[in-house]
């Protein structure tokens, strides 16, 4: 075992190559598919919507001129002249005393220009409207292009699809859209010391885990996970595994080595891959300081740390944005809000790097509390007890209990 | 049209109905395919986890008792008697002035009872090691049983699944559990108005917009949306198609009749369902005041506002808890955690009811700014140029520009 000391880089700086990674490709799918799914075509209107003007209340078409100076002592007096009925082009053609009843939705008749709500008039009789309120033109109502005009482009590539979006190409009439490929994720785990989920471990050994979570964590983050099994701590086996992940998937994560033995491993594996290249070994956070990225035939090739909860925070904070990219994302920083929540003990931190505690969240009183969860990082139990991570930034050396600190959920 | 005026229910109370909803089913399904599922049996640990003590740093196994008083000006001088490999029963005894080196994962040998970390000794000669520091017992270990102990309960009946808890049943070599299925979903869309996705509407008429929406909402919060198409506002043809939907999903949501006519008509045909009672009808939130909650042969079935926005709000707002709840979740109520922003407009609002607002979520200066979206609640816009929703609560008369507001991000 040697002391090896490596050079950390500063998160920025690993954030600042994402772009050297090329998206995946697109597919066409139906939008009743594309939900959490990536664009990936720009968007334009090719028609007005709604494309006509609309009431947004229930009440009458008017002439916004005729309401002038009406108020509950002296009330505009109208002519109701029928009725617009939802879904149709209104025979109706409204004149300068006349109204029409609408419902929220209805097209406004010709001549009208704003709905007067139906609580601010009284039906005198059949044809007569008793008018309490003015309105000004356009009140109460939609304009045929106000969602979206013509020709403007509403949605560009790399949009994430949430169900507005979907809701929008289903306005514009686009049931079939172009959407990034889902970007494969290889999983291999490494270790002498694993066993299949299926087995009794003996003494000395236990189950992998790793590949179970980071599938989750992949498939969650966008990704399809590929599982590539468990691989012993052995050189050319490693080398032949990850030949075949970099062939088969988009990008390869291998978790295991936070030893500094394994992690000599994977980096003399890393060195004799072709067209590789090592772009960062060493990140300033914690846990996931002896992360490992490389770039090997264009694909991204990561040593996560073996200990699961070091493996889950360097996968949530650093490389979810590279899934993000690759997948064809445009928003792939600053993936999660944070929320404000008091600490409820002190915390030590050391400067010069960022910090990330496992947390139980509390609400009291309409605040939000932070309950620091303690335990060493290759306990899955205290990932399972936690609501989110405490990020305590590496400007800072410390916290004390009652202070405010900025919390990532996890959910 | 008449002018109705309908009782709100706070939506506290609205929410303490919940349980009356019965949860669906449960069906037997691989770990692999179990993330974001929720959980539908107990887990008890049939094996201590990680069953065996671990180093959990790269270092020398010892005796702590043998470091007791160790510096770096007076340093214990230790015996090596040979390595841990990892994944074996090391088939060393350490005696008190005895250690073998071991790596973060290894079993902890016979007579070992802490790991001194690398950093924290010199090795003199191939059998001859420097400590500096002194560690108590248990230093830089965890315990055959501190993950989880035999026979404890790790995992209750309601949990959703995240990728931890995947891990967690990986560890306990459970590759099968049981989750509860998704709730079944049925979405109807009603309202003359509307034209089918792939028609161009006439004037007056729109594409609908809210079975697309509707169904990426439903399937975002667990559920498996079943669509029903356009209805007609006629009695006979919803009727008809209510009482297919509740028979063959768990939980139908008639979207449409924004306006009092088609509402009408939505209570009308609720009344006329066998075993059907109006839970409520009207809520004090806006948008989403006309909600309409009935029960309907023991299924919920909700009469929401047509216009889209709105029709969002009350779904993630109200609904989401129903689906959860029916969905097994035993975590249904508070499903999002709110971020504090700082509000860049005046923002009125009305005592006795919760405002929801559109906004943009900026961050300047390590702070969130929250920019009201405004514009009728009929245009999909707003919730596409929108980050999430501001909440006002019912005690607060409207908010000024500089104070700070609760956010929840919509993702």
């Amino acid at each position: 075992m040697s002391k090896e000391f490596f050079t950390v880089t500063p998160v920025r700086e690993v954030f600042e190559r994402i772009a050297e990674f090329p998206r995946v490709g697109a597919d066409t799918l139906s939008i009743t598919q594309a939900s959490t799914r990536v664009l990936a075509e720009n968007i334009v209107a090719d028609i007005d919507v709604p494309g006509f003007a609309r009431a947004t209340m229930d009440g009458y078409a008017v002439r916004a001129s005729a309401t002038f100076g009406a108020s509950e002592f002296n009330p505009a007096y109208l002519t109701i002249c029928g009725k617009v009925d939802m879904g149709d082009t209104p025979a109706l053609n409204i004149g300068q005393v006349q109204s029409a009843r609408i419902a929220t939705g209805g097209m406004l008749p010709p001549g009208a220009d704003a709905v007067v709500m139906i609580e601010q008039t009284t039906e005198i009789d059949e044809t007569t409207l008793e008018v309490y309120k003015a309105v000004a033109p356009g009140t109460n109502t939609v304009a045929a292009d106000e969602d979206f005009a013509k020709n403007r482009e509403v949605l560009s590539a790399g949009a994430p699809l949430r169900p507005q979006e979907i809701g929008l190409l289903a306005a514009l009439g686009r049931n079939e859209i172009r959407v990034y490929q889902k970007p494969i994720i290889g999983i291999i785990s490494t270790g002498d010391e694993l066993v299949e989920v299926d087995q009794v471990p003996p003494p000395g050994r236990i189950r992998d885990v790793n590949t179970y979570t980071l599938s989750a964590m992949a498939a969650n983050a966008g990704g399809l996970p590929r599982t590539y099994g468990i691989v012993a701590d052995q050189y050319e086996h490693l080398l032949a595994v990850c030949r075949r992940a970099l062939a088969e998937t988009d990008m390869v994560l291998i978790s295991g080595g936070s030893s500094v033995g394994t992690r000599d491993l994977t980096m003399e594996v890393i060195e004799s891959l072709p067209e590789s290249q090592i772009m960062f070994h060493g990140i300033p956070v914690r846990p996931g300081k002896p992360t490992i990225l490389a770039k090997s035939g264009g694909k991204a090739l990561w040593g996560l740390p073996g200990q699961i909860t070091s493996a889950m925070v360097v996968f949530d904070r650093i490389v979810v944005p590279f899934v993000r990219h690759i997948g064809g994302s445009a928003v792939f920083l600053q993936h999660n809000y944070r929320i404000s929540a008091i600490l409820t003990r002190n915390l030590p931190s050391v400067q010069g790097r960022t910090d990330y505690i496992r947390t139980r969240i509390a609400e009291k009183d309409g605040q939000y509390h932070a309950e620091p969860i303690l335990g060493p990082s290759g306990l899955i139990r205290t990932m399972v007890e936690a609501d989110g991570l405490i990020e305590i930034d590496m400007n800072t050396e410390g916290i004390e209990q009652g202070e405010t600190v900025s919390v990532i959920p996890m959910r």
